[in-house]
Protein backbone atom coordinates (compact mmCIF):
# COMPACT_ATOMS: atom_id res chain seq x y z
CA UNK A 1 0.00 0.00 0.00
CA UNK A 2 3.12 2.31 1.08
CA UNK A 3 4.70 2.57 -1.85
CA UNK A 4 1.44 3.30 -3.99
CA UNK A 5 -0.03 6.20 -1.63
CA UNK A 6 3.08 8.11 -1.30
CA UNK A 7 2.18 9.08 -5.16
CA UNK A 8 -1.34 10.73 -3.92
CA UNK A 9 -0.60 14.36 -4.29
CA UNK A 10 -4.33 15.59 -5.69
CA UNK A 11 -7.62 14.09 -6.32
CA UNK A 12 -7.20 12.38 -9.28
CA UNK A 13 -4.14 10.20 -7.66
CA UNK A 14 -7.32 9.54 -4.67
CA UNK A 15 -9.58 8.26 -7.93
CA UNK A 16 -7.06 6.48 -9.51
CA UNK A 17 -6.41 4.73 -5.49
CA UNK A 18 -9.53 4.34 -5.04
CA UNK A 19 -10.41 2.81 -8.31
CA UNK A 20 -7.66 -0.07 -7.64
CA UNK A 21 -9.05 -0.93 -4.03
CA UNK A 22 -12.57 -1.34 -5.94
CA UNK A 23 -11.46 -3.08 -8.78
CA UNK A 24 -9.44 -6.01 -5.81
CA UNK A 25 -12.55 -5.98 -4.35
CA UNK A 26 -14.35 -7.22 -7.62
CA UNK A 27 -11.96 -9.33 -8.17
CA UNK A 28 -11.77 -10.68 -4.64
CA UNK A 29 -14.94 -11.03 -2.90
CA UNK A 30 -17.76 -12.49 -4.80
CA UNK A 31 -15.54 -16.20 -5.77
CA UNK A 32 -14.50 -16.58 -1.70
CA UNK A 33 -18.33 -16.34 -1.01
CA UNK A 34 -19.51 -18.67 -3.65
CA UNK A 35 -17.94 -22.06 -2.74
CA UNK A 36 -18.98 -21.53 0.86
CA UNK A 37 -22.81 -21.06 0.44
CA UNK A 38 -24.87 -24.36 1.10
CA UNK A 39 -28.07 -23.14 0.03
CA UNK A 40 -28.89 -23.64 -3.63
CA UNK A 41 -30.52 -20.46 -3.76
CA UNK A 42 -27.77 -18.56 -2.13
CA UNK A 43 -25.34 -20.52 -4.39
CA UNK A 44 -27.75 -19.68 -7.17
CA UNK A 45 -28.00 -16.07 -6.18
CA UNK A 46 -24.03 -15.39 -5.99
CA UNK A 47 -23.38 -17.89 -9.09
CA UNK A 48 -25.86 -14.78 -11.33
CA UNK A 49 -23.50 -12.05 -9.53
CA UNK A 50 -20.27 -13.55 -10.44
CA UNK A 51 -21.33 -12.92 -14.20
CA UNK A 52 -22.39 -9.66 -13.15
CA UNK A 53 -19.04 -8.51 -11.65
CA UNK A 54 -17.16 -9.69 -14.94
CA UNK A 55 -18.93 -7.00 -16.44
CA UNK A 56 -18.41 -4.64 -13.63
CA UNK A 57 -14.14 -5.71 -14.10
CA UNK A 58 -14.19 -4.79 -17.37
CA UNK A 59 -15.98 -1.49 -17.10
CA UNK A 60 -13.25 -0.74 -13.94
CA UNK A 61 -10.71 -1.30 -16.90
CA UNK A 62 -12.49 1.06 -19.56
CA UNK A 63 -12.46 3.38 -16.82
CA UNK A 64 -8.71 3.04 -16.05
CA UNK A 65 -7.66 3.32 -19.65
CA UNK A 66 -10.06 6.12 -20.54
CA UNK A 67 -8.27 7.93 -17.13
CA UNK A 68 -4.73 7.15 -19.27
CA UNK A 69 -3.43 4.63 -16.38
CA UNK A 70 -2.79 0.95 -15.75
CA UNK A 71 -5.23 -1.36 -14.94
CA UNK A 72 -4.55 -3.22 -11.82
CA UNK A 73 -6.01 -3.55 -7.89
CA UNK A 74 -4.09 -2.77 -5.13
CA UNK A 75 -4.47 -4.54 -1.48
CA UNK A 76 -7.59 -3.77 0.14
CA UNK A 77 -7.46 -4.00 3.97
CA UNK A 78 -11.13 -3.70 4.53
CA UNK A 79 -12.19 -6.10 1.69
CA UNK A 80 -9.75 -8.51 3.16
CA UNK A 81 -11.26 -8.08 6.86
CA UNK A 82 -14.46 -9.15 5.61
CA UNK A 83 -13.17 -11.94 3.68
CA UNK A 84 -10.77 -13.26 7.00
CA UNK A 85 -14.08 -12.82 9.43
CA UNK A 86 -16.24 -14.73 6.93
CA UNK A 87 -13.33 -17.78 6.76
CA UNK A 88 -12.94 -17.69 10.25
CA UNK A 89 -16.70 -17.60 10.57
CA UNK A 90 -16.96 -20.62 8.16
CA UNK A 91 -14.36 -22.51 9.82
CA UNK A 92 -16.34 -22.87 13.20
CA UNK A 93 -19.81 -23.06 12.02
CA UNK A 94 -21.36 -26.29 11.76
CA UNK A 95 -25.40 -25.29 11.25
CA UNK A 96 -25.97 -24.72 7.52
CA UNK A 97 -28.32 -22.41 8.01
CA UNK A 98 -26.07 -20.14 10.64
CA UNK A 99 -23.44 -20.69 7.92
CA UNK A 100 -25.75 -19.33 4.97
CA UNK A 101 -27.00 -16.38 7.63
CA UNK A 102 -23.24 -15.53 8.11
CA UNK A 103 -22.47 -15.89 4.12
CA UNK A 104 -25.30 -13.46 3.75
CA UNK A 105 -24.28 -11.31 6.28
CA UNK A 106 -20.49 -10.79 4.83
CA UNK A 107 -22.13 -10.37 1.15
CA UNK A 108 -24.43 -7.55 2.41
CA UNK A 109 -21.27 -5.77 4.24
CA UNK A 110 -19.42 -6.24 1.07
CA UNK A 111 -22.52 -4.81 -1.32
CA UNK A 112 -22.64 -1.82 1.29
CA UNK A 113 -19.28 -1.09 0.69
CA UNK A 114 -19.40 -1.58 -2.90
CA UNK A 115 -21.64 0.43 -3.57
CA UNK A 116 -20.74 3.53 -1.12
CA UNK A 117 -17.05 3.43 -2.64
CA UNK A 118 -18.89 3.71 -6.10
CA UNK A 119 -20.80 6.47 -5.34
CA UNK A 120 -17.56 8.16 -4.12
CA UNK A 121 -16.05 7.54 -7.37
CA UNK A 122 -18.95 8.80 -9.39
CA UNK A 123 -18.74 11.90 -7.42
CA UNK A 124 -15.11 12.31 -7.55
CA UNK A 125 -14.92 11.58 -11.42
CA UNK A 126 -17.73 14.41 -12.03
CA UNK A 127 -15.67 16.86 -10.00
CA UNK A 128 -12.36 15.95 -12.45
CA UNK A 129 -14.66 16.63 -15.15
CA UNK A 130 -14.91 13.03 -16.17
CA UNK A 131 -18.92 13.13 -16.45
CA UNK A 132 -17.49 9.79 -19.13
CA UNK A 133 -15.94 7.70 -16.27
CA UNK A 134 -18.99 8.99 -13.92
CA UNK A 135 -21.49 7.29 -16.75
CA UNK A 136 -19.37 4.00 -16.98
CA UNK A 137 -19.11 3.93 -12.75
CA UNK A 138 -22.76 4.42 -12.59
CA UNK A 139 -23.64 1.11 -14.39
CA UNK A 140 -21.75 -0.83 -11.67
CA UNK A 141 -23.41 1.08 -8.91
CA UNK A 142 -26.70 0.17 -10.30
CA UNK A 143 -26.18 -3.26 -10.86
CA UNK A 144 -24.44 -3.56 -7.19
CA UNK A 145 -28.22 -1.70 -5.95
CA UNK A 146 -30.09 -4.26 -7.73
CA UNK A 147 -27.49 -7.07 -6.73
CA UNK A 148 -28.58 -5.52 -2.56
CA UNK A 149 -32.39 -5.65 -3.44
CA UNK A 150 -31.54 -9.45 -4.74
CA UNK A 151 -29.77 -10.30 -1.31
CA UNK A 152 -32.77 -8.72 0.85
CA UNK A 153 -34.81 -11.29 -0.60
CA UNK A 154 -32.53 -14.31 -0.06
CA UNK A 155 -32.24 -12.88 3.22
CA UNK A 156 -36.26 -13.08 3.65
CA UNK A 157 -36.08 -16.52 2.21
CA UNK A 158 -33.50 -17.34 4.86
CA UNK A 159 -35.91 -16.52 7.91
CA UNK A 160 -36.57 -20.00 8.64
CA UNK A 161 -33.02 -19.80 10.53
CA UNK A 162 -33.89 -20.50 13.92
CA UNK A 163 -32.43 -20.03 17.48
CA UNK A 164 -31.30 -23.41 19.11
CA UNK B 1 -11.23 -13.49 16.83
CA UNK B 2 -10.64 -17.74 16.51
CA UNK B 3 -11.32 -17.90 20.20
CA UNK B 4 -15.03 -16.67 20.00
CA UNK B 5 -15.79 -18.22 17.11
CA UNK B 6 -15.32 -21.85 18.06
CA UNK B 7 -18.64 -21.13 19.93
CA UNK B 8 -20.78 -19.84 17.36
CA UNK B 9 -23.32 -22.90 17.16
CA UNK B 10 -26.76 -21.01 16.31
CA UNK B 11 -28.14 -17.80 15.08
CA UNK B 12 -27.94 -16.33 18.58
CA UNK B 13 -24.69 -16.84 18.78
CA UNK B 14 -23.89 -15.35 15.40
CA UNK B 15 -26.44 -12.44 16.63
CA UNK B 16 -24.03 -12.01 19.89
CA UNK B 17 -20.81 -12.15 17.73
CA UNK B 18 -21.87 -9.49 15.23
CA UNK B 19 -22.68 -7.59 17.89
CA UNK B 20 -19.23 -7.56 19.94
CA UNK B 21 -17.76 -6.58 16.26
CA UNK B 22 -20.19 -3.45 15.63
CA UNK B 23 -19.07 -2.56 19.42
CA UNK B 24 -15.63 -2.52 18.32
CA UNK B 25 -16.46 -0.78 15.20
CA UNK B 26 -18.84 1.85 17.72
CA UNK B 27 -16.02 2.42 20.19
CA UNK B 28 -12.59 2.40 17.64
CA UNK B 29 -13.39 4.46 14.34
CA UNK B 30 -14.62 8.27 14.82
CA UNK B 31 -12.10 8.91 16.83
CA UNK B 32 -9.19 7.57 14.90
CA UNK B 33 -10.99 10.35 12.57
CA UNK B 34 -11.67 13.39 13.99
CA UNK B 35 -8.08 14.27 15.23
CA UNK B 36 -6.83 14.29 11.19
CA UNK B 37 -10.03 16.27 9.63
CA UNK B 38 -8.56 19.95 9.08
CA UNK B 39 -11.60 21.18 7.35
CA UNK B 40 -13.51 22.90 10.58
CA UNK B 41 -17.02 22.15 9.13
CA UNK B 42 -15.92 17.83 9.06
CA UNK B 43 -13.97 18.48 12.32
CA UNK B 44 -17.08 19.48 13.74
CA UNK B 45 -19.51 17.14 12.07
CA UNK B 46 -17.14 14.65 13.10
CA UNK B 47 -17.57 15.59 16.73
CA UNK B 48 -21.17 16.24 16.70
CA UNK B 49 -21.37 12.21 15.32
CA UNK B 50 -19.33 11.14 18.56
CA UNK B 51 -21.15 12.36 20.78
CA UNK B 52 -23.94 10.55 19.06
CA UNK B 53 -21.47 7.22 19.39
CA UNK B 54 -21.58 7.38 23.14
CA UNK B 55 -25.27 6.86 22.74
CA UNK B 56 -24.96 3.86 20.52
CA UNK B 57 -22.71 2.80 22.72
CA UNK B 58 -24.79 2.89 25.47
CA UNK B 59 -27.98 1.35 23.57
CA UNK B 60 -25.34 -1.66 22.70
CA UNK B 61 -24.43 -2.16 26.29
CA UNK B 62 -28.44 -2.08 26.89
CA UNK B 63 -28.65 -4.76 24.56
CA UNK B 64 -26.32 -7.28 25.57
CA UNK B 65 -28.06 -6.98 29.61
CA UNK B 66 -31.10 -7.51 28.07
CA UNK B 67 -29.88 -10.52 25.86
CA UNK B 68 -28.35 -12.35 28.85
CA UNK B 69 -24.60 -11.60 27.72
CA UNK B 70 -21.34 -9.33 28.45
CA UNK B 71 -20.99 -5.97 27.09
CA UNK B 72 -17.26 -6.74 25.33
CA UNK B 73 -15.98 -5.80 22.03
CA UNK B 74 -13.77 -8.24 19.29
CA UNK B 75 -11.63 -7.79 17.36
CA UNK B 76 -13.37 -6.49 13.73
CA UNK B 77 -10.74 -7.13 10.97
CA UNK B 78 -13.17 -4.67 8.20
CA UNK B 79 -12.92 -1.70 9.78
CA UNK B 80 -9.07 -2.25 11.24
CA UNK B 81 -8.97 -2.44 7.54
CA UNK B 82 -10.81 0.86 6.73
CA UNK B 83 -8.67 2.55 9.40
CA UNK B 84 -5.43 1.33 8.31
CA UNK B 85 -6.25 2.53 4.83
CA UNK B 86 -7.22 5.93 6.31
CA UNK B 87 -4.00 6.28 8.31
CA UNK B 88 -2.46 5.05 5.15
CA UNK B 89 -3.64 8.11 2.96
CA UNK B 90 -3.57 10.27 5.61
CA UNK B 91 0.14 9.63 6.41
CA UNK B 92 1.20 10.20 2.63
CA UNK B 93 -1.08 13.16 1.70
CA UNK B 94 -0.02 16.63 2.10
CA UNK B 95 -3.06 18.64 0.25
CA UNK B 96 -5.64 19.02 2.88
CA UNK B 97 -8.44 19.39 0.95
CA UNK B 98 -7.67 15.88 -0.78
CA UNK B 99 -6.93 14.41 3.09
CA UNK B 100 -10.32 15.78 3.79
CA UNK B 101 -11.80 14.46 0.61
CA UNK B 102 -10.47 10.99 1.32
CA UNK B 103 -11.57 11.23 5.02
CA UNK B 104 -15.12 11.71 3.88
CA UNK B 105 -14.53 8.64 2.07
CA UNK B 106 -13.46 6.67 4.99
CA UNK B 107 -16.46 7.83 7.00
CA UNK B 108 -18.89 6.94 4.23
CA UNK B 109 -17.94 3.60 4.02
CA UNK B 110 -17.58 3.27 7.92
CA UNK B 111 -21.40 4.73 7.97
CA UNK B 112 -22.47 1.92 5.27
CA UNK B 113 -21.16 -0.36 7.01
CA UNK B 114 -22.60 -0.22 10.40
CA UNK B 115 -26.07 0.81 8.35
CA UNK B 116 -25.67 -2.52 6.91
CA UNK B 117 -24.71 -4.55 10.85
CA UNK B 118 -27.43 -2.68 11.88
CA UNK B 119 -29.84 -3.91 9.68
CA UNK B 120 -28.59 -7.82 10.06
CA UNK B 121 -28.48 -7.76 13.98
CA UNK B 122 -32.49 -5.48 13.72
CA UNK B 123 -33.57 -9.04 11.20
CA UNK B 124 -31.65 -11.53 13.53
CA UNK B 125 -33.10 -9.64 16.50
CA UNK B 126 -36.57 -10.38 15.74
CA UNK B 127 -36.06 -14.13 14.14
CA UNK B 128 -34.72 -14.86 17.78
CA UNK B 129 -38.25 -13.39 19.36
CA UNK B 130 -36.08 -10.04 20.69
CA UNK B 131 -38.09 -7.30 19.28
CA UNK B 132 -37.33 -4.75 22.47
CA UNK B 133 -33.43 -5.81 21.18
CA UNK B 134 -34.43 -5.25 18.22
CA UNK B 135 -35.82 -1.46 18.53
CA UNK B 136 -32.99 -0.46 20.49
CA UNK B 137 -31.20 -1.00 18.06
CA UNK B 138 -33.27 0.54 15.58
CA UNK B 139 -32.90 3.69 17.17
CA UNK B 140 -28.74 3.38 16.64
CA UNK B 141 -30.08 2.90 12.89
CA UNK B 142 -31.87 5.51 12.88
CA UNK B 143 -29.02 7.70 13.64
CA UNK B 144 -26.69 6.44 11.32
CA UNK B 145 -29.01 7.00 8.67
CA UNK B 146 -29.16 10.88 9.98
CA UNK B 147 -25.22 10.88 9.83
CA UNK B 148 -25.16 9.16 6.29
CA UNK B 149 -27.54 12.28 5.05
CA UNK B 150 -24.91 15.05 7.04
CA UNK B 151 -21.90 13.30 5.18
CA UNK B 152 -23.43 13.52 2.02
CA UNK B 153 -23.87 17.37 2.86
CA UNK B 154 -20.68 17.85 3.93
CA UNK B 155 -19.44 15.69 0.70
CA UNK B 156 -21.53 18.10 -1.01
CA UNK B 157 -19.69 21.06 0.76
CA UNK B 158 -16.28 19.71 0.28
CA UNK B 159 -16.76 19.73 -3.99
CA UNK B 160 -14.37 22.78 -3.92
CA UNK B 161 -11.67 19.80 -4.25
CA UNK B 162 -9.73 20.32 -7.79
CA UNK B 163 -7.94 18.11 -9.59
CA UNK B 164 -4.22 19.33 -9.92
Amino acid sequence: MGLFNKDIRNLGDLFVHQLRDIYYAEKQIVQSLIEKATDSNLKRGFETHLGEIKNHVNRLEQVFKMHGVEAKGIDFPAIDGVIEEADDIIANVDDKKVLDAALIAAAFAVEHYEITRYGTLIAWAKQLGRPDCASVLQQNLEEEKTTDAKLTSLAERNENVKAA
